[in-house]
Parts: structure tokens; C-alpha cells; sequence
């Protein structure tokens, strides 16, 4: 039987994993018709236990075991972060091995370094567990939509945000409870800034957009809305209105270009969004040809990537065999064009504004006049009963109006003297609006 | 530029949809290095107008002149149905030209002899566009879920079921009403025996197994329950328990043998399939590794099934190129073992029961002991007011049970002197539950 032998730097979660699936060898052999040989396995702690059995002899603290073998033809990375595994994927390239990896940060911050290098030395590098984790997103786009043209991609693509922000949903729980309750259970690291704040699903979105439309975007360039902002209140209101809150990551294209974007939106509780709970991902796609598709799964988790991985090191060792191995997608990428987003300015949305306001005569009218000024129009209002101390929550669901509009509205009204403290506001996101039936 | 030569066996919707994409080269020839030529289609009638404009020179009404062109290396199958389709096909594979196809009937029916001829010639056999349209179920099955085990498939492969059922829910219309709003709105044939009775959806399970499970079973052995019993009562009845009724095809692996079936079930609000609206198809699948994982779209149309055929027209232009054409997973089918699927009466699940009684005295009392004596448990029992005949509806929510315990309850209660009509009942299928968050 042929085989192939691979490396792997890094024996974490996934990389566990990929060993457990590995080892399950006779239905992998089955798909591929060769053998996966697993000659070397880089690691800080060669003694440490770990969840699988893996022989101590092929465990190395040396990267040059892996990286200056010649039998290995496939080097898995697996470790995250930038550094090292920013050196060593380079290292592994430039030595003409084939490179898998999970690594969203590398991608999206240096892939084209990486895709750039990849093309010079002939051999493929592929990521598909980088974004919603077990989910075929990333090959959905490249190959399934492949004669189509994406429009636009809106996705969860962030568990832990989806975790926390279902949490509160389905318990009427506070944020900071919701977070606390999410890092016991193990979906919250204990520093949460990159999830919480928007980064990590900003990554995630360039590496969605370079594969569906094909354009490589600064991740540091999206403008992202964090989660910490929303409060019960919001999910409350939200519910009543009939929609629930989910931190999107999304990509438009427009005739200007791309226009991509990390928002916590009031999102219709009829769409196929809403029912996704818990910390699971999923992305929605609309193209030209198919209209909308919905790709859903566990966006994180030791089987879901590595599964993720090995369904990688599958297509790579086929290529290798069959001597195709810079299929013209993948390998495309290192001619991709470095675009700048366009801002949201001209974005359209209806929005959700809650204005904590003074409880006197009169401010409602100013605030609606000004909103109007602006040339943003009310379509709903509800006033809370007065606190104690007399304030209200003034909530204002508004018709669709650019968000240049709104943020001008805004910026005068939360300087207005009646207004207590920065207005509250949600976008309205409808990425699957019901048809008539 | 490196060419390949195909042709079109029809020019129907999907076909003209097919030429529409072939006709954007750009795209395409930039996807695939190379440039599909289609130089001849076979139609019936070559004076019809078409929605694409098709140089008359390249129609044909002779099937050889496109299964006998030797420069023709890859047919398309896009007349439906299994004659001629059936064959036209073995001709072409016979011939040793590849095969597209978006024949769910043929391959469904006739899969064993489509294989085992392609296997014969050492061709390929595409057919990602007989399940779920435009939506790369198949491709994500074979290839992004490659090193996974399969152990649940639950889909919404019916468009028709799905916009009728849909439309009840959410007008409350009857099921006449809401079949013939179909029947105008394009979306249900004059004669929708095929879709509304289940016998579509048996056909697309087959092809799910197959490329899930491996094995193939015949349609017809599969259970099926369509929608037509369906009443806006049960529809209303579900609502207020937190349910909709939702056309399912199912497919469990178990220690015996794999469990198939087509029923019209009870489905959480909170599902994430609750949220799959109007026409659209999605299959949820269950595997070892990745969990649950969703793929959702257009299930049928001109666009995106013409999209999916298109996808697999690149699939095997690149293997052609590349001397790959019998790549393991998807030509293994010639081997795949046929295996006849269980019963479901010893699958467990909750149930609704509407048991249609005569307003006597003692009758609950009759029809729970009759239950329980079957080893049924009930939850929730509730009796809406009775009709000016002096008829209720009693509703039965009951705990779950296997379905040979609930088939032998109302093969009892069915024949009680009280009860007026045959029980209807709807299993609660579940295939997403909520984690506690």
C-alpha cells in the first residue's frame, strides 16, 4: 500500500485529536487508499500526560526533527499564535512540505507571506479548520460554490460570543454572569478579550472573504463591536420585538467594494441564525446562483478541528499522490489582490436605540426631531416606566437609514442635556428575510 | 488553454441554467485553468424557445450525437426521470465519458448498475445535484467530513412539504388552501403525489446513506409518511406545545442495521431546522468526531441546481486532467453492500396524540389506561372545548416510548366504541436538543 508520512508540531487539544483520528487508520486508509504515517510530533513537554497514548519516541522538543525531515511531506501545525509557528510554517515551506493548519491568526495576519512562499515552492497550504472549527466552510466555498459568485457572508463564527450572548438569552442572565458561567463551563478563556471583543471573528471573516470573493483584507482594518456592551435590558427588549441578539461577522461585496464588519445585531427570531445556540458557528451565504446556503456546526472543540484537519491531510495526500497538488483555488491565493474595506457609513440598517433619558416634558420630541433632522425615521417607540431615581429607557426602533445618518443623529442627542449616558444602539440584521408565502 | 470537451442531454430549466453559467467563462476558466466546451445538446423540440439563447447548430435530437462523439468526454444528465435517462447514461459510461447527472430517481433506483458500469470503464459518476439542489451536501459528506463516522442524517429534502407546511404555520391555511397557493406559486407540480406523499424524499435518503453511511437500500423498502393528514388543528396544536410539523427524512445507524424513514414530525421551535423556511431544504447530520453540523439552501430551481451540476462538471474536468478520475470515496459506491433497513418499531420517541372522541363520561380514563397498560406514559393531556356534535379533540403529549408499544395502544384504543375517527398521531423528533447553557 502507498503511504505518506507527515509531521506534526504541537500535541495540544487538537493535535490529540488528529493523532486519536489518525490511529483509527483502517477507514482512513479506506477513503485515501495509502497509509498516514506519523513520524514526528514536536512538543515543549515530552513527559506530560496527555488524553491520547502517543510512543515517547516520536516525540521531539526539536522543530528541525520535523521540519528537516526528508520522508515528511506534510507537516501539521498545530501549536497557534504567531510565533513560532509563524517561523516554523515558513521553515516547513521553503523546505517543499505541504502545510496544514488551524492557525486563523497566522492566515488572516500573514498569509499572504505564507500563500506568496507556498507558490514559489510548488506545494499547497491548507486551512480549513481555521474558521467554524469542524465545519466544511471554508472548502463549501471553494469547491461546492465554486462556479458561483458570493455576494455576501454573515456569520456566528465566534462560539464563545454566541455561548454567552444565547446564555443570556435563554436565563435573562447579565453579561458578566453569562461570561463567568461560560469560562466554568470551559467555552471562555480567562483573558476573553479576543473573543469578546471582536477579534478573533474579524479573523476569521478575512479568511472567509479572501475565499469568497477572492480579496485579502487587514484583519486590524474591520471595525468590530464587542459583546461586553450588551446588557439584559437589550436582550430583553430585543425578545419583545421579536428578535434575538447575535454577534455577526460580516462581509458585503459592493460596487465600491468590500465592506466587512463585526457587529452585535438584532437579528429576526424567524431566521435560521436564530436557532443556532449555544457555542455553535455558522455561516450564510448568499450567492448569485444558489441564493442562500447555511453551513452549521461546532465551531471549536478537540474532535470538530481535528476532524477538520485530517478531512485537509486527506485532500493533500491525494493530491500528492495523484501529482496535483497546486490545484488552481487554494494555491490562487498568493495572487490575491490586498484590498481596503470600505467603511459602514453607507451601509443602510434599521436600528434598535435605547436613550436613557431624564424623565421630563418634552425630550422625547427632541430626541425623535433631531433622529428626523437627520432624516432617520421612528417607526416604534416604547418608554420603560421610570426608574426610581426618574430616569427611562427610551426605546426607538427606527426604519432603515444609513448608518452615516444615525451616527450623526446620535452624536448630537447623547450631547442632548435630558440624556444620561451614551445611547444604546443595535443594528437590525436580517441576512434571510421570509419570503411572502 | 487546456479544453474539455462536454455535452447536455436536455435543455429544461436546469440545462438552460447550465449553459447560463457555462456562458460566464471568465470565472470558470479562471476556477479551472482550462475552457469547457459544450458542443452538443440533445433536446426534444429545437424550435422552442428557450430562457438562454443556444446556437441552433449545437442542438440535436439524436441522443448519439452526443453519446457517440468521441470528443465528448463528460455527458450531462439532465433529463430526469429514469427513461431514457437510464439508458442514455449507461451508453455514455459505456462509451467511457464521465457522467453529471441530477437524477435522484436513477441513482436512487438504478445506482447499483450506474456504479458498477462506471467502475466497469473507469469513469466517474457525479451526482451532488439529485439531493438538495444547489447545496454541496453530498461533496461536504464525501469530502469535508471524510475522516468522520456518520450516525444520523435528518433532512428537509422536500421543497414542496416544506413551502406547504410552512404556509400553514404561519397563515393557519388549510392543507387544500396552502397546495393549491403552491401549485400557483410554482413550487408544487399539477400532480404532487411524488413530493407531498414522500416517495422524492425516500429517493434523496437513499443517495444521503449512501454517501453517509455506505450502504444502499431501496427506496421503496422505506417507510414513509406524507403530509397530506397534516391539519391546520395539528399545526395550531403544535404551536402551543412550543412545536412546528416539519416533513423529515431520517436515517440512524443502530447496532442492527440502518433505520429509514420519511415522517411528518414534531419539531422544538428552538430547532435550528424550525428556522428553514418557504422552499428551502437542509440536512442535519450527526458524526462521531464533528458533532452535529447543518447544511442549508435552495433545494431546488433553475440556478442553484445548475450551480451544483456545474461544481461537479469542475470536480471532474480536474480529475481529468489530472488522470484522477476514480478518486476512492465516490466510485467505492460499485462495492458498497445493499442492505435491507429495520423497522421502526423499535426506534423510541415522544408522540402527539389526537384521539377524536365522543364527550362521554369515563373516556380519558378509557384511552390513558389503555396507554399505560402498553407501557405508555402520558405527560400532558388536554381536551379543547367540545364541537356542537358533542365531540372532542382530546390531545395527548406523551413521555417517550418505542413505536411498537404506541402502534399497539392505538391499534386498541382506535377500535373503542367512543372513538370517532383513527388517532392521529406525530412522532416529536428532536435532532438538535439544547445544551443547558
Amino acid at each position: 500500500m502507498r503511504q505518506i508520512v507527515i509531521g506534526l508540531l504541537g500535541a495540544g487539544t487538537v493535535g490529540s485529536g488528529v493523532v486519536r483520528i489518525l490511529e483509527d487508520n483502517k477507514e482512513l486508509e479506506r477513503r485515501l487508499g495509502a497509509k498516514v504515517v506519523l513520524k514526528r510530533i514536536l512538543v515543549r513537554e515530552p513527559l506530560r500526560e496527555r488524553t491520547v497514548a502517543i510512543p515517547s519516541e516520536i516525540l521531539t522538543t526539536r522543530a528541525e526533527d520535523v521540519l528537516d525531515d526528508p520522508d515528511i511531506r506534510v507537516v501539521v501545525e498545530l501549536i497557534g499564535g504567531v510565533d513560532p509557528a509563524r517561523a516554523y510554517t515558513l521553515a516547513a515551506l521553503r523546505a517543499g512540505k505541504h502545510v496544514v493548519t488551524a492557525n486563523k491568526a497566522l492566515m488572516a495576519i500573514h498569509g499572504r507571506e505564507m500563500f506568496a512562499e507556498a507558490a514559489r515552492q510548488g506545494v499547497a497550504i491548507n486551512f480549513e479548520a481555521s474558521v467554524g472549527g469542524g465545519i466544511p466552510i471554508l472548502r463549501s466555498l471553494r469547491e461546492g460554490l465554486a462556479s458561483d459568485r458570493i455576494e455576501q457572508i454573515t456569520g456566528i463564527v465566534n462560539g464563545t460570543c454566541n455561548y454567552i450572548l444565547d446564555a443570556m438569552t435563554r436565563t435573562g442572565a447579565r453579561y458578566d454572569d453569562a461570561l463567568r458561567q461560560a469560562q466554568a463551563a470551559g467555552f471562555a478563556e480567562a483573558d476573553p478579550t479576543l473573543d469578546v471583543g471582536g477579534g478573533d471573528a474579524a479573523q476569521k471573516l478575512c479568511l472567509l472573504a479572501l475565499l469568497g470573493f477572492g480579496e485579502r483584507v487587514d484583519p486590524y482594518a474591520i471595525p468590530t463591536e464587542g459583546i461586553t456592551r450588551v446588557r439584559a435590558f437589550d436582550i430583553a427588549a430585543a425578545k419583545r420585538f421579536g428578535f434575538v441578539i447575535k454577534s455577526l461577522a460580516m462581509a458585503t461585496r459592493t460596487d465600491l467594494g468590500p465592506v466587512l464588519r463585526v457587529v452585535s445585531a438584532f437579528v429576526p427570531q424567524t431566521s435560521v441564525l436564530a436557532g443556532v445556540h449555544g457555542s455553535y458557528n455558522a455561516v450564510l451565504v448568499e450567492s448569485r446562483a444558489l441564493g442562500r446556503s447555511l453551513y452549521y456546526g461546532r465551531g471549536a472543540g478537540m474532535m470538530p478541528t481535528a476532524m477538520a484537519v485530517v478531512s485537509d491531510i486527506i485532500e493533500l495526500c491525494r493530491n500528492v499522490f495523484t501529482h496535483d497538488v497546486v490545484r488552481p483555488p487554494p494555491q490562487a491565493f498568493a495572487n490575491v489582490e490586498d484590498v481596503t474595506p470600505q467603511p459602514m457609513a453607507e451601509m443602510s440598517h434599521e436600528n434598535y436605540l435605547c436613550v436613557h433619558v431624564k424623565n421630563v416634558p418634552g425630550v422625547l420630541g427632541r430626541v425623535a426631531g433631531c433622529l428626523g433632522d437627520h432624516g432617520v425615521s421612528v417607526r416604534q417607540v416604547r418608554q420603560e416606566l421610570p426608574t426610581p431615581g426618574g430616569a427611562v429607557e427610551m426605546i426607538i426602533m427606527t426604519e432603515a437609514a444609513s448608518d452615516a445618518r444615525v451616527d450623526a443623529a446620535l452624536g448630537t442627542i447623547d450631547r442632548f442635556e435630558d440624556v444620561i449616558e451614551p445611547t444604546h444602539r443595535f443594528r437590525v440584521v436580517d441576512p434571510d428575510p421570509l419570503e411572502s408565502p
